[in-house]
C-alpha cells in the first residue's frame, strides 16, 4: 500500500509525508539532499518513484481542492456553492481551505492537497502571497491549478476574474452620466490586484470624463471587509470635502459604512450624495435608501472556475496541453435608491 | 489496487462503486442478489471482501465530509470556518457538500462521502429527511456521524445542537419584560425542528407568564430565508392587529422583512413595535433602528461538532464505544435599538 510506506518513509526520517511525496516527485522545494535520502530509502523498501509518479497520474482521487482567503462573506459563500454543485455534477467532491489571507497558510494548505493527490486545485491568493514558486512547482509536477478572483500575472496557468476595473469605471461613469461634480472614493490597500483595478478604473472613468484626478478625496480603509472602515471615511468626507457629492466604494460594506454614518449626520442620501457600493450583497437591499451597486456574481465565477479546471484535468489526463486562458465573468451595474 | 477492482466490478455489473463498497460491507441497503453478485466477482477477482473492510478500518484517510442544507447563510457560513479550522488543527482536511435541502441529494452525498472512505460525517439534516434507516445504516458500519443543528431525535449518535426553545424562550420573555402586552411570532413550517422549537419557547414564554396564546397573531412564513416573507406578515399584522406591540421573529431576514415594511407603514419602531430577530447575522446591525437578536454561534458549533467526532474517530480505532451525547452550545441575546 503505496500510502503506508510514504508514510514510513516520512517517520524513518523524521520528515512530513507532504515532503516524501514531493522529494519522489522532484519538486524544486526539496532539497537534493533530503531527496536522494528519501529516494535511497524508498528503493530498500522497493517503493519505485517512477511508478508512484505513474500510479498517481492514472490514478484519478477524483477529488479538487478550493482555496479562499476568506468564507463568511456573501461573494465567497456563492463561489463555494457554484464550485461544490458544479463539481459533484461531475462527479467530483471538493476539499475547501480558508488561507485567512496568510501566505504561510497558503502555502501549508497546498501542500496538504497536494499531499492528499488531488486532481486540481482552485485558487483564489491570500492578500500578502508576493512569492509564486510553489505554485509554480505544483503546476509543473503535472497538478492543475486555476487561479480564480485574487490572481496574479506571475503565474502562468488558466485564471477566472472578474474585470475590476471595467466594472468600477461603469460605477465611476453611472455617478458621473447623473450628473456628481466631485466624487470621493473609498478603498483598501494598494495590494490586491482587485484593490488596484477598482482604484485605475475609478480613474479612468474620471480622466475620460474630462474630471480631475483628486487624491485627498481617496480614502484607504485598513480593511475592505470593515464597516466600520466605512464610517470613519464618511466623518472625513463630512468634515473637510462638503463639495463632495458622489462617493464610489470598493465593497458594498464599505459602502454600508459610508451610508449609515452620512445619514447620522443627516446628510440626504441620494439628494445630497449619490452612493454606489461594490459586490451585490445581500445587505445592499435592506438598507435605508437601497444601496446601488455593482454585482459581482461569485456562484456564477465557481461554476466557471472549476469548469475550466476539469477541461484541464481531462486534457492532461489525454496528455494534451492546452494553451492557458483568462475568462472574464461580466458584471453589471445594479442600481436602486442611494444614487440619483 | 482496490479502487481500480471496484470500479471494475462496478462496470461489469452496471451499478455504482458506491454499491459495490456498501456490498461487501454488508450495508442494509443493497438487495441481497446484489449482494451475493458483488462478492462472487470479488472473489474471482481475488478481492477479499474482509480484508478490504479491514484495511479501510486500519487506513484512514484524514477526511472528513461535511453536509449542510445550505452555505450562502451567515451561520452555515461560519459553521464551515468553524469546522475546517478546527480539522485542520488536526491533520484533517474537509469535504464541503450542500444539500439544498432536500432528503434525496443528502442520501447520495452520504453515499458519495461512504464511497470516498471518509473518517467520519457531520451532517444537518435536509427539511424533508425523515426516514433515517440509510444513517443509522452508515453508522453501524464503522463511520461516525455527528449531527449538528439540524438534527433528528430518531437517530442515536453524537449531535450538538442550540438550545433553540430556550433561546426563543428567552427572546420572549425579553419582550415581555420591556412591557410588550401582545406579541406575534412569526415562524416557518412546522417541520424542522428548530421551527418546531422556537416555537415552543415563544408559547412557554407566554404562558409562564400569564400571557394568552392568541394563534391568529402567528404568521407562517414559507420561506424562513425570505426578506419578503417578512414584509407580508407585517402587513397581516398593520391590516388586522393594530394592538400588536412586540414580534418574535424566527429568523433575522425575517425580522428584517417585518422591520423594513413597518417602517414604509409609518410605523415607529421600537415605539409602537418592538421587533427581536434570531441568528445575529451581520446584517442586523445595519437595519435602521438595528435588530435586537439572538446570537447563533456557528463558529463554535463547527468548532464542537468537530470536536466531538473527532474524539469519536478516536475511540473507534481503539475499539472503544463510548455513550452517546448532545452537547448543547449556549446562545445570547444581543439587545441592540429594535426593542425598547
Amino acid at each position: 500500500m503505496s500510502k503506508v510506506t510514504l508514510k514510513r518513509i516520512a517517520e524513518t526520517l523524521g520528515i512530513s509525508t507532504a515532503t516524501v511525496s514531493k522529494a519522489l516527485k522532484d519538486y524544486d522545494d526539496v532539497s537534493a539532499s533530503t531527496k536522494s535520502k528519501v529516494k535511497a530509502l524508498a528503493e530498500k523498501l522497493n517503493f519505485k518513484p517512477n511508478s508512484y509518479a505513474q500510479s498517481l497520474r492514472t490514478q484519478e482521487s477524483k477529488i479538487i481542492g478550493l482555496i479562499m482567503p476568506e468564507i463568511v462573506h456573501h461573494f465567497f459563500a456563492n463561489i463555494i456553492l457554484g464550485v461544490i454543485k458544479s463539481a459533484e455534477k461531475e462527479g467530483y467532491l471538493v476539499i475547501t481551505l480558508q488561507s485567512d489571507d496568510s501566505f504561510e497558510v497558503e502555502k501549508q494548505q497546498l501542500d496538504l492537497l497536494v499531499d492528499k493527490d488531488v486532481d486540481g486545485i482552485l485558487l483564489s491568493l491570500a492578500d500578502n502571497t508576493i512569492r509564486f514558486k510553489h505554485i509554480s512547482n505544483i503546476i509543473n509536477n503535472g497538478t492543475p491549478v486555476v487561479l480564480y478572483d485574487k490572481i496574479s500575472k506571475s503565474i502562468e496557468c488558466n485564471k477566472v476574474v472578474i474585470d475590476d476595473k471595467k466594472a468600477a469605471f461603469n460605477a465611476t461613469k453611472y455617478l458621473i452620466d447623473i450628473g456628481c461634480k466631485r466624487i470621493a472614493h473609498v478603498r483598501g490597500k494598494l495590494k490586491p490586484q482587485t484593490t488596484i483595478d477598482r482604484f485605475k478604473g475609478y480613474k479612468e472613468a474620471l480622466k475620460v470624463h474630462g474630471m480631475e484626478f483628486d487624491k485627498s478625496i481617496v480614502f484607504e480603509a485598513k480593511n475592505i471587509a470593515s464597516f466600520e472602515d466605512g464610517k470613519n471615511a464618511a466623518d472625513e468626507i463630512f468634515l473637510n470635502h462638503k463639495d463632495v457629492d458622489g462617493i464610489f466604494a470598493m465593497t458594498d460594506l464599505l459602502a454600508t459604512g459610508v451610508l449609515v454614518r452620512l445619514k447620522e449626520l443627516n446628510v440626504k442620501i441620494p439628494k445630497d450624495i449619490s452612493i454606489m457600493g461594490f459586490s451585490n450583497w445581500f445587505l445592499t437591499r435592506i438598507t435605508t435608501p437601497k444601496l446601488s451597486t455593482v454585482d459581482q456574481p461569485g456562484y456564477k465565477m465557481g461554476e466557471v472556475a472549476f469548469k475550466i479546471l476539469l477541461e484541464e484535468i481531462n486534457n492532461t489526463k489525454k496528455g494534451i496541453k492546452a494553451p492557458y486562458k483568462t475568462i472574464e465573468v461580466p458584471t453589471e451595474l445594479i442600481i436602486r435608491d442611494s444614487t440619483k
